[in-house]
């Protein structure tokens, strides 16, 4: 078997914590099979720019394109928030996803029964909460042109381009039209047709390559509608499939309405499978530090690489099963646990899902 | 007194059931008091487009133009939905905001504590909700130039341009440091500027007024966080401002947030006090004609303009306190009747408003 690399990027605050136990998993499943992982150890974000001057070193992003996937922890925090716009932390997420076309952004939405009651919303509009929402990641308003402030008669005037091509867009659709057929079925594309041409555009050529999959009901909603949607009634959705800029707001919104974000994996896919995994909570430099964070979303993250670089299901079965049980368990991480329970460290939950494999 | 013209603009759907009601509040004021308001009505929307041809003919705009305030109900429905893009009811509406120089748009999100159970949301994250956002309503994606659907090398491209001056910008953030003078003096200023460059400009006006308002406290927030503390926890909010784009996704989550849609009102003002009141909710094409639609939003729009407009207070007061009355007494139309309860019907509601002034 070929060597399967994964360049691993703990980054910031508790980027460090949670990506450990990750590897940790990774070893244990070397040591159990013949896997064959190796990890490789390279900075990004704030830790990367106080070492080398720039958030995403030339050695970085060498690394992340030659390795097979990229498990990432998190970036950013207060200590580099006047570093100048393109030495912050986020550029190097930024940079990332674009260099190496990471341009399908899978981020599920999942109530776990046992946590049920950590969401905001009432038990009988989350139970049983399962979206996956499937986001463009490399184009749209976050990379186009032309952008910029300029000055105008006198006054400033700042711009930025909100832009798809036919063809962007119609890898995107594949991606999520594939995601459904993995699923119940039920797409919804989320535009602003009504309002913009980009939208218009958007909406045809998904329109178009839906006729690929006849066994898929499409719908469309506007945005707006949509995010009034998820709060009224969020399982009325299966995948919702959007743009980079209104996908960046409704997959936090969707995230948080389970109450679980501290679980929640993420994948970033290119055309040919690679990816880059990462937790979708960010860096959380309050916590950071103090071994509390909770390791299981970075935990979730692999599992969602064996799945879709390595397209070892078995072992990402094994992973989340794992997880499941432990929740089952009872464990809590502080982020997690309620009042009168006694919470576990990030290493405790680790050691207790490697019990669990 | 000078007189005081209202342009009713019922539009399409419930809108003309709804404003109904609403005129027989204004009509009462007028008996009861010298308040002297003239309603003048004009089609807009799809029904216009039926009459007319455009939903937004010369002779409504130009009623609009001169009166003093606009009351609208709501446009669009299926019926117009394979009209050309152009033509289609929507455009009224930005046409009417663009035209008019409604550049500030208040959407006040408020939990009734009549109303408490309809929210998804758990009671003790809601319970006494009260968001007032301010939504710039003329510039930014909505109008921003260039935009369009081009074909370059063979394919197509749909783009859009989402901009600000630093004057549109300065504008609207007075009208919010306002508002938040009149509340609880905490602003929230929403933008992606670790993304976008427009939002940078933003986020540096924003701060650059905020001097003039000392006693105000000014937070930013990126608008996908802003998403989720919505879902999270509302009532850290007072007064958010934001872009056109971002105001008209948060602004819908914000109002389901409050589970009584149809109770919200909404201001749209230009630089001298004029305003289009409308109902937050939509036309509703699938009750319309039935005469079940809940008028309150509508009467409650009536209020703001009473209060924005014509700085009558005293009225505006009044009205808002005939509805909590009519509330507290139980009367629900369809919308809010929980089960088992039956449903009033929109003239009943409206009657039961008037009785109570
Ligand atoms: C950090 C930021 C640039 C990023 C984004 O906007 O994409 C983040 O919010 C995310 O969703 O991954
Ligand atoms: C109908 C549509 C053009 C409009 C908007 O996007 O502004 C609506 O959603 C609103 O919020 O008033």
């Amino acid at each position: 078997m070929s060597k399967r690399i994964i360049a691993v990027l703990p980054g910031d605050g508790i980027g460090e914590e949670v990506t450990a136990e990750a590897v940790r998993v990774i070893e244990k499943l070397n040591a159990a099979t013949d896997a064959g992982f190796e990890c490789v150890h390279v900075p990004v974000g704030g830790t990367a720019y106080d070492l080398h001057g720039t958030p995403l070193p030339e050695d970085t992003l060498s690394t992340a394109r030659d390795a097979n996937a990229i498990l990432l922890g998190a970036v950013g925090g207060p200590k580099w928030e006047s570093a100048p716009r393109e030495l912050r932390p986020e550029r190097a997420l930024l940079g990332l996803r674009s260099e190496l076309s990471l341009f399908s952004n899978l981020r599920p939405a999942i109530l776990y029964p046992e946590l049920a009651d950590a969401s905001t919303l009432k038990p009988e509009v989350v139970s049983g909460l399962d979206i996956m929402i499937v986001r463009e990641l490399t184009g749209g308003i976050y990379f186009g042109g032309p952008r910029g402030i300029e000055t105008v008669d006198g006054q400033r005037r700042g711009f930025n381009t909100m832009e798809y091509t036919e063809s962007e867009i119609k890898r995107i659709a594949h991606s999520a039209f594939r995601a459904a057929m993995q699923r119940d079925k039920r797409l919804c594309s989320v535009d602003k047709a009504n309002v913009l041409e980009v939208s218009e555009l958007w909406r045809e050529v998904v329109t178009k390559i839906s006729s690929e999959y006849p066994q898929v009901e499409l719908s469309h909603m506007y945005v707006d509608n949509a995010c009034m949607q998820l709060v009224r009634a969020p399982k009325q959705f299966d995948v919702i499939l959007t743009t980079n800029m209104f996908g960046d707001i409704l997959s936090d919104a969707a995230s948080m309405l389970t109450g679980s974000i501290g679980m929640l994996p993420s994948a970033s896919l290119n055309a040919d499978g690679k990816g880059m995994y990462e937790p979708v909570h960010g860096s959380a430099p309050d916590i950071a530090g103090q071994g509390i964070a909770n390791p299981l979303a970075t935990i979730l993250s692999v599992a969602m690489m064996l799945r879709y670089t390595f397209t070892e299901n078995a072992m990402a079965d094994k992973i989340e099963a794992a997880v499941q049980r432990v929740l089952a368990n009872g464990l809590r991480t502080a982020d997690l646990a309620r009042e009168g329970e006694t919470p576990v460290t990030t290493s405790e939950m680790g050691q207790a899902v490697l019990d669990e494999l």
